[in-house]
This record gives structure tokens, C-alpha cells and sequence, in this order.
């Protein structure tokens, strides 16, 4: 038995899904998910759709099938993906430990069905931790003037290991604009605000100095503007007048900590689909 | 220009979605929302889609037609509406007034697609409200032996104004199989916990007693076990050991007045499906 | 018996608590609540607390006492209230009726204990309303150049009348320095975003430019500032990409309304205490 | 400087809170929280108050003071901690391995003020993830008809490590009442669910055939009566109807974390009081 999930975005117009689910069932797949979206302003179709097929699915003779059938003739951006493969995922930290710690933890009980070649940090602090989960630990301290040297041995590093996608784990870097072509909608990360309140540096502090009664967490992808990139999820925590700034952090790493697992998970799941810096977010 | 709604269930084989959505298509419907589920385990496929059609459509053929081509082959149950006509409510009230005032702002401000043609209660206390905004109030005192009589009072009512659907209100009456069975999964009621813990009379008091953390109310289709109808949405709000009963009932209010709104819309905008005792809701 | 609230805040010293709870004791005052909060950095106490006195209480001897005896030795911003009188609230509204409703719908089921002697309004479409509830509606137009006369209007019935504080429900207009100075934190306004994120007009437009996952609405003081007063209650409701502009000013309807309902709730009873441009939430 | 924090119940009568904060004045304590509640009902005080001393504290002496003055006078019961050891904690496991992940990570980063002398399963699958963070793991195996021995090696090992207090993080066994006696108010157990709803073995099959449309968590105290002692914390989490078990139990496992998680700091930093089965909760 073999599944494939399909995500497609192309110009809206009427008899696509009758075109696809038609496509689907004339390849005997059962269709087990399906969800659209239009973007009626700019129209733009979007849809997400999983089926399961009872036989061995030849997969590129597929896609080249939909390509021609479908995805041509509609102007599709299309995506087919198997189950088969893990995705690879590197995890890139500072000192902060809890959304490590949390990650670890989810990945070795199994509930992240990737592969976790390598933990990237510009400090040293936390390598036991990556250590007592056998997992690579890479120090590459980023220096003032030296960023673009050390991005360089991350990229390489990242390509050798052949990796998918990148989560910035409170990494406390601003990532360049480098790296961030060289991975497009695939770097996740967890901003400690609800977005767009309190973007860049210290948003505790600032959440505590304008005094609101929630504080947030926002997981977002990476783009070459700061804390601006596609929401992919966020969640909030009520908090009093008589919580200190340390307080905010406190509370705040459960949330960062949920809200990014989340965000990964959707990541994973090929839920998210990136257009005009926003997430259709499929549920 | 005319739209319709699409609710279906059936037995689930493959295909369906497939033919369905080329039924539309041939039809030159434009399928602006679908969704499905499948109940893995009963095999039950459930399905709600909205089309709207450029031209005005015959609707009487077009559910023949669906009924030929689809509804007997793949023996659905299936309902399909059209947006024209307004769905006709009850309301049914005792002594409390937020629901009643909740509803009425909403309806008269409208939020809320109906009409509502009547208000029936077992007490006197909130004509004044009704009239204030001009809905016939109807009086119906429910005694202790002579509840038939008042029932039979009441199905008189709401068939001679052609009701469609009814909600209660904080009625702090039991319905009897007499109503349910002439409205089946048509009779709203709010519950002021959040089911199945605390069903039955005054769940503040045992909630209270108990020492939850959290409050709740569920708004659930009438059916003729008490409280234990399908659930149609919950929602919960948090409380202290610092709260009285009496602090409950009040915090509870809102919570109450909102989930019986948000499952009013859902029932409204025929989102909802009933099945083995629980409620698809497509949102 | 009677019933005081004390409201107080000063520089912080230890023994505060000891004799403020010494003064009540030594009146015969059984106190029901007691709270205090520190603010470390700027070393300032505040302190709500609610005392039952089993006889008639002289009360401005005991203010005078209270003032002689703590008040003026721990240098006190103080404020002592008796549950006697109604506070007198005006209502101003524009164009919207969802909040218009609840508010009313609350003071009528007596939820809410003021007095209500007037809606003032820029528009004269919710007339109609304030009559079917009986409340004097006030159409003072506010034109382009003209602002400063419609404000001395709104002065003078206020004062006429005695008014306590104002409520803005969804009022579309930015209040000038005169009223605001004449009411120093007795103008609530409910904003419909969680700030300090979208703040100013037409928030649901930029959340969803911005595609958020959570919307929120914040209820706060007016100060001179836009939308940049104390914070009194803020919460949120989660949404997704299906969302339109329209579904998200339907769904933050029933938020705006329930966050200014809980923000009025907390002036009314005297449990917020404005310092610093915060709010300190006594509960 | 030392701190201390204080916990009374006793019956109420006027004065107490004059009294005891007199006493911490004359003490040159400096208090820096206070919070009371009165059971009305039965009349009963509650009250939690924290205070700095500048000086050191010889803290049997003031227990003692304390107590001539205050304890006896006023039939207090009357706890005095002071900030200076940690709490010993003990985990019990079963299989399950997210809550073990959760509470390791925590203590490790130094979210948890405690002693970790030892993890108790009844089956031996954990071991490694204890041995990875250096914990002592010991297996003793629940046998049908053996249990009352399991129990006495449990209770000789938690005596000889001394510990104060224990956590069962998913633990699938019903402790019995010789464990509870020795530990009354000290054992924290997390159900998977919003008690008193679905109590008992699988709540997440029942939530399920329920159909409810959210799910909870449940972080009580251990009684003799299963799954109905002292509620310490509760949380939920929205579902729908295309949520199967399988996805509410994945879904429950970061609810259970964070309440457990919640449920421990609340015992640790001595925020709760148990009385007549239920937890005043002091935040």
C-alpha cells in the first residue's frame, strides 16, 4: 500500500477538484483528506489531499502523469509527496535549553517521524544535553565581523548532511539572507510574542512595560525581514499586573515550547502552504 | 445567481468525492467549500459542499437529478438547500433573561439569518422583554400533571407557525418524546456544564462542591436521555477556589449566552450533521 | 452593616499591611478581601481591600480618621468607597449595535449596577434601541471642523448629569484632550485587536494582510495617546486562513463584547488601580 | 536574609489577619505576598503570606513564638517553611514517556527547585531515558496478587531516600491506601481528562464515543477514592468529530504535561492548601 499527499496552488477556476478527484480515482486511490482554499481577491486556488493507493505506486511515473494531465494544463505549482522517506531536520540552539529539551524529548519518543543528523549552536553550553541524546553537536561561534564565515560552514554542514528543513530553537542569531535562500519556507522559527505585537529583541520586557494581560508565542517561517515571515501558528498565556519580567519568561517557555512543536508538526505533516507571505494552514 | 448547500452520508466506497464534485461541475457549479469524513471504523462517509451557480437553478430538478445520478447508487442520505428561504426558530425560555437577550440582539442587529416568530415559556417574567422587542410571547404554563397538555399547546404553536427549528434558552424544562420526536435534531438546548460531567440539575453546585478548576457549557441537540444528546460545541472558562456559587452562575452567564450563539450559527448555516449520536460540524 | 473599599497606593515600607489591617481591626471592620502588589523597581505599595462593618459607619469621620492616621504618615494616594450609590454611566456609540446590545441587555437583567442616563451618539441610527430600552439617546454630530463644539456638548450633558465615567462601545471617534482630562481614567474603550499590535483603524484588515492566527480585542483607559492606555482586559479568539476580512469583524463582535462587559465589571468594582500608564487588576 | 512562607487554616473570627501581620511586623519581616479566602460556608480562614527578613531567622524559635502567640490562640493549623532545602520528589512511571521527558528536562534546566533521588516503574522500559539523565531507576514489577509487597519495597525505598513528596507521571497503577496514609496530600497524580468527567480507565476512548468537542487534563491530589481527590490544576484543548482516539491521546500528551507540570510548581512552591477535598490554590 502507498499514500501520497498533494498540495497545489494555481488560478482559480471552476472543475479543478472535479479534475483532480477524478485524476485520483481513475489511479484507484481513496481519497482520505481534502480541503480547499480559494483566495477570493487575488484569485488563487489552494488545495491539500491525501489517498491511499492498495497497490505499489510508481511515483515519478505518477507525478509526471499528474504534470501533464493536470498540472500543466491548470498552471499548477504542484507537490506530490510519499510517505516513505523521513525529512531530515537540523536544530539550531543558544543557551536557551527548554525547547531543546523539548524537541529531544518528542523526538526520541517517536512523535517526530524525522531524522535529526545534527544540532548547530554558536555557543558551547549545550552540548551535553546533545550528547546524552546521541545526538551530533556542531559549535560554530557566529563573531561580529566573521558572520558570513560562519554561515558558510553551516550551509556546508547542512548540505553534506543533506538536510530538509531547519528549526531555529530560540537560536539567538539573526539568520542572513544566505541561508535563508538556500532554504525557502523551510526555516521555522519560534518568536517569544504574539506577532506583529512586540517583533525583535526582548518582547518580555516590552510586554511587561506596556503592561497587557496575555502574552504570547508565534511560530513562524524565516524571511529576510525580521519577525515578519509567514505565521504557521500562536498561542497565548493570561498573565497579571503581578508578573515581573522573570515571571514572563517563566511562563513564557511552556508556550514557546508548545507553540513551536506545533508549528513543526504542521511543518511535517506538508499542512503549511506558503503564498504572499502568508500559511494556508490545512487542518 | 443562486447557491446551494450539499450534506450527504453514505456508505463509503471510492469514488464518491469524484463523482460528486463532476456532478457539479457538469451542472457549471462552482464548488466554493468541501469538506469530508470518513468514520474508519462504521465505514460512513460524510461530505458537506457549497456551489454557487451563475444561473438561477431549478432546484426541484436538480435534486431529482442528484437523487438519480448519485443519491440511490451510492445509497446517501442527502439534503440540499438553497440560501432563499429563512429558517423559522422558537425560542423557549423560563425565568432566566441573558440567552434571551443575547439571541434577540443578535437577531434584531442581523447577526443571525431568521426569522423568529415566536417566544414560549413556562412562566410570565420576561414578556416585557419580548415585547420590547416586538416578538409574540406565549405564555404556556407547564404544571405538574398537566405537562401533555402543555406540550400539546406548544406543538400546535410551532406547527401553525411552520417552525423549523427550535432552541432553548435556559428553559428549565425537561422536553418530552412528544416534541423530540416532531423535531428531531431540530431542538437546541444549552447546558451549563461541561458534559457529561454535570449533567442534570444545578451543575454550578457540583461544580462547585467538586472544586474544578474550569467551568463550562455545552450546547447539544435534544434527544430523549437527558443531557446526553450530540454535541454541537463547548467552550470553558476558568475559576478559583475564590468563587462562589453564586460567582459561577454569573461567570457562566457568558459562556452560556456565546455557546448557545455559536451553535445556533453552526445549525443555521447547516454545518452540522448528526450521526451515532454525535455531530460532524464542517467549519 | 456597611461595606468599604479601600484602594491605596504609596511609596512601600514594611509595616503597611500590619497597620492599615490594625486601623480596620480596631474599627470593628471584619475584612473580606485583602490583596497587595509591589512594584519592586519603583518601590511602590498597593493594596485593595474589602471590609464588613456590623454597624452604620460615619463614613466621612471615618475617611478623615483613616486620612490622619495612615493616609498622611505613609504619604497615601488613597481612596475609600461605600457600596451605597450607583455609579452613573454614559454610553457612546456610533454605528455598531453589538455592544450597544450586550451592555444594555446586562444593565436591564440587572448585571451591571449603575445608573445609565444616557447614550450619546455621533449617528442617529441607534435611536431606535436606546428607546426600545428606555435610555435617553443624545445625536450630537461631530463635523470635520467642528469637533470642539460637539465636544462641549457631550461636556455639558455629562455634568448635568453627573456622570461617573464613560463607556466608548465601539464610539468611532478619537476623543480630544477636554474630555479626556475631565474624565482621567473614567473613559473605557474597547479596541478591537490585542494591542499594542494593530492599533488604530481598521485592525481586522492589517491581522488579516498579516495573516494571523489569533485575533484579540483589549479593553482600556483613554489617555491622550491612541490606543496606548492602560490595558484593564484583553483576550482572543483563534482563527485561520478561510477567514475573511467580514468572518473576522463577525467573530470579533462576540469578543469585543464580552472584554468590555469584564472591563466595566472590574471599574465598576473598584479593581483596577491606574499607575504608570498600567493597570493594576485587583481580583 | 531569609525567607519565609506561611500557610494557616483556621476557624474565622476577626483580627487574624491584623494579628498575624502585626506579628511578622514586630518580627521586622517584610511581607511580600498575602492573600486570604474564607470559606464561608463553614467558616473558615484560609491564608498564605510570604515574608523577607533582613537579619537571619533562628526559625524554630519563631515556629515556637509563633505558635504561643497566634497557633494556640486563634486553633490554627499552621505550616512555616523556610527557603533554604529542597523538597525530595519521587517519580512513579509506567510506560508512557512524555510526562517522564517533560519533568526530567524541567528539572534538569533548573525549572524545578527539587531533589530527583529516584524514578519507581512497574515495568522496565524507561530505564535508559532515567539513565540518560543520570537518575536511579528502579523496576518493581505490580503483580496481580503481589501487590501489597510491591508497595512495602516502594515505601522502604521512598523512606530511606526521604522523600517528601511524590509524582506519578502516568503511572497505570491505583496506589492503595497505605501508600496515601504515608503520604496524605503528597502524592500529585495527572488524569487524562476534565474530571469528573471520564474518570477512570480510558477517558480518551470515552471522550470519543461521547463525541465532546474538547478534551482535558486533570492534576489532583491522591485520595483513597479513585480519580476524585483535591483538584490541584485542569487545562483543555479543542477537538472535533475528525479527531480519532488515536489523535486525542497524541493531542492529550502535551495537555498532560503542561498541568502535571503546572500541578508540581503549585505543590513545590507551597501555593496550595488542601481542606474538605478541595485546593485553595494561592497564585
Amino acid at each position: 500500500m502507498s499514500k501520497v499527499t498533494l498540495l497545489i496552488h494555481c488560478p482559480d477556476t471552476s472543475g479543478i477538484i472535479s479534475a483532480v478527484t477524478s485524476f485520483f480515482y481513475k489511479k484507484e486511490g481513496n481519497i482520505i483528506y481534502i480541503d480547499q482554499y480559494v483566495d477570493v481577491e487575488n484569485k488563487i486556488f489552494f488545495m491539500r489531499l491525501e489517498s491511499e493507493f492498495e497497490h505499489d505506486l510508481a511515483i515519478e511515473d505518477f507525478q509526471n502523469e499528474f504534470n501533464r494531465e493536470l498540472g500543466t494544463p491548470y498552471n499548477m505549482h504542484w507537490e506530490i509527496f510519499t510517505s516513505g522517506s523521513k525529512l531530515r531536520m537540523a536544530l539550531f540552539v543558544s543557551k536557551y535549553d527548554h525547547c531543546l529539551y523539548d524537541i529531544l524529548g518528542r523526538y526520541k519518543s517517536g512523535e517526530l517521524n524525522i531524522e535529526l543528523p545534527m544540532i548547530i549552536s554558536n555557543h558551547d553550553e549545550l552540548r551535553p544535553i546533545a550528547e546524552s541524546f546521541d545526538i551530533p553537536f556542531y559549535h560554530i561561534p557566529v563573531k561580529k565581523n566573521k558572520k558570513a564565515e560562519a554561515e558558510s560552514r553551516q550551509l556546508e554542514l547542512l548540505q553534506k548532511e543533506h538536510i530538509d528543513f531547519i528549526v531555529l530553537a530560540r537560536y539567538m542569531q539573526i539568520v542572513s539572507e544566505n541561508l535563508i535562500s538556500a532554504y525557502p519556507n523551510q526555516i521555522i522559527n519560534i518568536h517569544h510574542s504574539f506577532l506583529p505585537a512586540f517583533a525583535g529583541a526582548r518582547p518580555y520586557h516590552f510586554a511587561y512595560k506596556r503592561g497587557v494581560k496575555i502574552i504570547g508565542a508565534t511560530c513562524h517561517y524565516v524571511t529576510g525581514e525580521l519577525d515578519a515571515g509567514p505565521i504557521i501558528e500562536q498561542d497565548i498565556s493570561r498573565i497579571s499586573h503581578s508578573h515581573s519580567v522573570k515571571d514572563l519568561i517563566l511562563k513564557g517557555r511552556d508556550l514557546e515550547k508548545i507553540v513551536l512543536a506545533r508549528g513543526i508538526k504542521l511543518h511535517l505533516e506538508r499542512k503549511t502552504l506558503v503564498y504572499n507571505n502568508k500559511t494556508i494552514v490545512f487542518i
